[in-house]
């Protein structure tokens, strides 16, 4: 797979950080990632999924934080994580207009799994977020279905991660290229322990011209265009054992990342981040008291540097990966990869 | 109809506020509500919609605020209203598993009207609030439907507001007594001025055994149950010229209209409000440029106190309004109207 | 000495919580309150003081949270306690003048006790909290001085709390009638084990006319009054072990626990609530990982409901300990134990 | 004075702005910066004043919004424009515990200029924000007077900034190189108006190695450092006429021109961004409404990257500006024009 580090478009500073074997966010152990991919009629969308474990999540909710960078967006399930900060679904990706099927597909599964959801014990709060592929795909078709959604969720695996224009990435760009799916990963040591943090972007924002790669160079797409439209959803998964407002804290810094190559943030883009631990889940209908493990917030700086890291070359990953591709409307949205083959150093 | 005031439940303070006409959010000028009620078949659920003026909303965006007092809850919507302070769309109200089937016919109906969205344009936000209706609702039937919800957008109406046991409300419960849709407003007067301001509920919180009445009194539905396990969400409308803070500490308000009824906000209640403005709305592709007017901040307890007093009335107004009711498992919510009757000062 | 309790003010609900032996905040186990009050030559002032606990702060910090339920305030802490949600010095409450005094003072008792501070080790967040007494005293005399400060951290001890019209309390009156320092407790069993949560306020809000009793009368201190333009501080002391993200949403019942007495957060108050646990401190420059004992949110109501109750307690007993006093201006706040006397049922 | 720009450390992208006449915050019309700075006998401190503009600022106070980015920090005033959105003294930098003094001089300077403060009117909510300097000044002498705070707001003066060791800027560091007082402007044309926005730093964070230059380059000041125990406070002040919303969101792109520099908004630093537009000020007791004139969110990504820009380069000014110099343990804090001279491209 073609990467920002095969490509010769990532450089490490002094006190950067080691990837994971995988540079995924598979890495983090138990992380599973699936896609389904949507092409053809005009359609280029999909869905991903992201399972934080293996096992049954309604009953081993893991604990996590939403931030919220810029919320011109209609992601699911961000207020409950917010209150409460669990997570007890998968998390699914999808287009702008795939919320409601994708939502829809995860209470179904929980259900199936949990038939005294919403009977005898609680609803279940369904994680979706989304980006606007509409440059693309045809996204007012609401292609994505229910059964869309089940073979992403049946298509999670362990391991190496497709990146670029697959699942919720097929028909997405940024900084005027193609882009899509995008991962990467970091190893922290604390004290003689070694832990994890991996971030997997939908990476779909950022204004042609505005793009500066970790060298300094500012690769062009071609003629600069409008405003940006676009939003980056950004996953972190750790096993580093965090309170909640460390997870918080771990969250707000995908946003450093993201501003590292040259974005700011634009007013239609829908920026959201999800973090969470694998670290002592929350048993649902458990004992009266658990314990937490939490890290000392002298050291949880490598997890900050960590989570800035891992996404800004996760965002770089999802340009590299990504061929180039023809929009909706005729407009051709070019590949990194191909600039950067072109302007070799 | 029977409400608090009919049934002498409840008294105004040396400093309230007079009702509009009809003691209703639709006493706000352009302010319009609609029903579809789901019956039978173990279903008792349902859609309420509220329009916030009678144009076409994504083309006149109403300016408004969202405060999540508890957030174990799943409405659709809210991230993007918490950026931007304005509402696209009708406000559609429904059971827990129902967001899904809204959102879809919020974005149909939009798309129908504004073939641009996701094209030309912007994706669309939809604004859906929920419940959870399962303690007389099969909830897991997901029985709600996109034609329900076009069904509820289709019926509304100035004027009079069917209360209790309708529409989204068909199901709900509250201090172990039946309850549902509710709604009150109050006039405000600012200089020679005169405001609106209505609230509109819908209740399913609160523990039995919790709730107080204005005069003191602590009506039991019978024994003291369990955990509460509901939510209640608030629609504060209002034609005041308010600033995006003013608005957003509008909406806080809401919060101590609830408490002061006798609940806390519990752990497992959704509770939110939203609150808009119909004064100077912001136009879709609008001018570079728009004047917003502001009241001073010198008057704004007013706007606070009438959020408040209307959203404890219009609690009160749910559960008055609404007959008892046997839950899908066999427990009895009985009818504050009829422990009012029984208890008679 | 004259409490809610003592003069039938206070009613229990059929879920109440019974009190702790002093029902005051130093129930808790180690927290203990102290008083330096400032009279006479047109001052009616002063600093009351309370510490978590017994031992150093800086060096064993209390994990807290701050929630701003209505921010016109000058309060000093909080922005570094929202962060990292430890509190490192005793809390001081002051007038709004005050605030410079009392964080000057909590910086040079830290630095005395540890004097690596700002050299060797981080600074100190002094946490200083205060209301407007200027209707009774001279506030812009800023009379409070760093010696007054560093009498009421001296003066702290467990057990009975005064009330009333002393300390930060002296110059304070609420609902038109005087008021100042109250302090409540009520106790929580989780399983076999039991828990106190306390609370105590500065009281210094709400128009005249508005005061609702928890009977549902509606005292009157006179004529009614012009805007609200107090504040009330509230704090919360428990020995439950909490988390992060529940010490956060304990923190915020404390506001259903004002507006059960029928304000509404008005403007021009600065009502903001501290909430700290004595439960696993955090050690400075302690080792990589600590665990944190955390309460199942299945059992958190019985702490929402503790801190609603004990806070609208606190306030009655503030309001019931402070006699008739006569403001700067001749304006004559009344005691609302002798309106209590005068009413009795 | 030594710039980015005259060292040759800066280049515009495609989209970037053009700077005002004098690239510092003075180029928004009216406003001001002052300096006192305090030398030798082991002290390297001092205070600066921005004032937005030249009237009472308590009479007509200019609207504002905060951002905290991380808030491990004491700065004052923070809350309650976090809940009004109004500024109504000057802004104030100093070192950590010269807050209570300057907090002390904005309210005695307040008081005299409007006499009514605190007895016939609100009290007045002074800003002061901090860093520590501690590496270089003896922060535990509290040399901070008041007379230093009034001396800095009586220096104010508009045009040319002085940046670098001057003012709260004295005993400064970032990136292991010394820093301290840093400004840049952007000019911004939305249809045929022109505005500018401005960003003053106070820089005294990021960890050595970390910093990036805008051409990739990563100058390093000698040894890897321990952790970031730093800060930033940020203040950006524009004539753009924006809303409650613009306002703070506008406040929150300071930290993408943190970020880009390679920073990851470290655990021990307090990164806080005041903004404020100078259009519509909110007169003291005047009339019961105003308009306000706001931008459409359409052209507010100008703004935004404004913001980030100014940011990036009033950071990179404190760094070029700064002299070689020697910390209060002897450590050599070298000056970022001496690396650049002796690393010329």
């Amino acid at each position: 797979m073609t990467t920002a580090r095969s490509l010769g478009l990532w450089s490490d500073g002094a006190n950067s950080l080691p990837t994971g074997p995988n540079n995924a966010i598979t890495d983090v152990p138990g992380v599973m990632v699936g896609h389904r991919t949507l092409k053809g009629d005009g359609l280029a969308t999909g869905v991903t999924a992201i399972m934080p474990h293996q096992g049954d999540l309604f009953r081993s909710k893991v604990r996590g934080a939403v931030d919220v960078i810029n919320g011109f967006g209609k992601s699911g399930g961000l207020v409950q994580i917010a209150e409460l900060g669990t997570i007890e679904t998968p998390i699914l990706l999808t287009n702008t207009f795939g919320v409601a099927a994708c939502t829809e597909a995860l209470i179904r599964r929980a259900i199936a799994q949990n038939p005294k959801i919403g009977r005898q014990t609680s609803t279940v709060n369904a994680v979706v977020c989304e980006c606007n592929d509409g440059q693309i795909n045809d996204i007012q078709a609401l292609a994505v279905t229910v059964e869309d959604a089940f073979a992403a969720l049946d298509a999670v695996a362990p391991g190496v991660v497709e990146q670029g224009a697959v699942g919720a990435g097929t028909g997405m760009t940024a900084f005027g290229f193609k882009a899509g799916i995008g991962t990467a990963s970091r190893r922290m040591k604390i004290g003689k322990e070694e832990f994890t943090l991996g971030s997997l972007v939908l990476a779909n924002f950022g204004r042609a011209g505005d793009l500066v790669l970790p060298d300094g160079r500012r690769p062009m797409p071609g003629a600069v265009s409008g405003a940006e439209k676009g939003s980056i959803i950004v996953v972190l998964a750790t096993d580093l054992p965090l309170g909640d407002r460390q997870l918080q804290r771990v969250a707000r810094r995908a946003g450093a990342g993201i501003a590292r190559l040259g974005a700011f943030w634009g007013n239609g883009s829908g920026d959201i981040t999800l973090c969470f631990t694998t670290a002592d889940p929350v048993v649902h209908d458990g004992p009266d008291f658990q314990t937490v493990r939490m890290l000392s917030n002298d050291h949880i700086d490598v997890a900050f540097r960590a989570a800035a890291e891992a996404t800004q070359e996760a965002i770089l990953n999802a340009l590299c990966a990504a061929p180039a591709t023809t929009g909706r409307t005729g407009k051709l949205f070019p590949s990194l990869a191909d600039w950067a083959k072109g302007h070799a150093q």
